[in-house]
């Protein structure tokens, strides 16, 4: 049967995040229900990748099979059409049958962002972390270098969660933090990312930029590969799953 | 009495514009709610021109009369604190006695945002114009050289509006159109606007955009001193107040 790919944007506010769960409303829960009006079919769509309840995304990518014969780049419009107004799909069209968008993904790029300043937001309330205590954006930036290349990140996810991996290993291609005045965003690309990673990452570096950690610790933090030793884990709100790529 | 100056952002979607009414919820009136209990006092907050229902603010500027010896700068979290979650207080700080937020307004900055694609936002819903129709940027740009400078604009504001104003004639210092990928944003600065003044310029340009318009038909319209002669007023979510000058 067909495959179709789809590039999904969601605001996650109102979601208990991407994955399919029996007690909150999930985005996969959603698409599976938008293709249900469209098609007919009960289907499985299946995501790059979780993101937590609360975590948005301006790129994710997700595919299923259909048996119907509406032209794959009619199902955005479609399905967009049967979705609430806080998911849209961008983007659809055929993928090869053996394409899977987990275990194929090759790339995954996160924006988390900060709003520092004494004030909560107003305009970006839910999409930001509002963090009121002064950040040294420098001390942040050169903490995040330290993150770049092939690490143990075991001390960057729940323990319960490193218990169940083959390995806690990943490689982080870049992890840059740009200051714009009461503005910090933080982006990670990496090959992959283990659960709350990028949220561990994001409160570590503020709490680098609130003079908790000093830049230079970040190595012995890693080396540790003890939770407790890293920083807090960031709100979801400030996290946006940017993109992911495949070899294509 | 002490006047006092606040910096107020909001996001307008719940609210039937700045200023108070009978019928609407509006930012004034909660923010005069909000004096009332930090002061016990019933005042009149003043700000620097009206925005419409829908429409956003960063940095709108508004002063209020008070006999309370609370510090100043004490007014932005106090505030905050008893306003809704899409209303904060900034900065607060004593103004001169003779402070007029509308009258000694110098310049004002807007900015209208654009989603320019074939799919509706899911993310940044009731804060952009959703325009499907490709736009010619670049079109677009050379239209918007036309509004800068001293201009009747009576071709912009309803006619109802331009009849009760002693001139139409209003200067723009900048008008500046952004395109990055799927996102245009326009920017007007000037010494003052008619009422739906901004909107009708993004209208406008969007209009020209989608090639309704010629770029070089602009000092034409603007010429005809006609309404009708314009482009369709933009929707008030694009719209955003990013700040107010003063002479300080």
């Amino acid at each position: 049967m067909p495959l179709i790919r789809l590039l999904v944007e969601y605001d996650g506010t109102r979601y208990g995040g991407w994955q399919r769960q029996t007690n909150s409303n999930t985005v996969q829960a959603e698409i599976e229900k938008a293709v249900r009006r469209v098609t007919g079919e009960e289907v499985a769509v299946v995501g790059s990748g979780r993101t937590d309840a609360g975590v948005h995304a301006a790129g994710q990518v997700a595919v299923f099979e259909t048996a119907s014969d509406i032209p794959p780049e009619k199902f955005a419009p479609a399905l967009t059409n049967y979705l609430p107004e806080d998911i849209a799909v961008l983007e659809s069209r055929a993928a090869p049958e053996d394409f899977h968008p987990t275990r194929h993904a090759k790339r995954k790029t996160y924006r988390y962002r900060v709003l520092n300043r004494p004030v909560r937001p107003a305009l970006k309330r839910g999409r930001v972390w509002h963090v009121y205590e002064r950040l040294d954006a420098k001390a942040m930036r050169e903490a995040a270098r330290h993150f770049v290349g092939e690490h143990d990140f075991a001390a960057l996810t729940p323990r319960s969660s490193a218990a169940e991996k083959m390995t806690t290993v990943r490689t982080v291609h870049r992890c840059d933090v740009c200051a714009e005045g009461e503005r910090i965003t933080i982006e990670v690309e990496g090959s992959g990312f283990l659960y709350n990673m990028v949220r561990a990452i994001a409160g570590t570096l503020v709490d680098v930029g609130a003079g908790r950690f000093e830049p230079g610790e970040i190595p012995d933090v890693l080396a540790s590969r003890d939770r407790r030793r890293a920083g807090r884990t960031a709100p979801p709100g400030g996290l946006c799953l940017v993109s992911v790529e495949y070899d294509d």
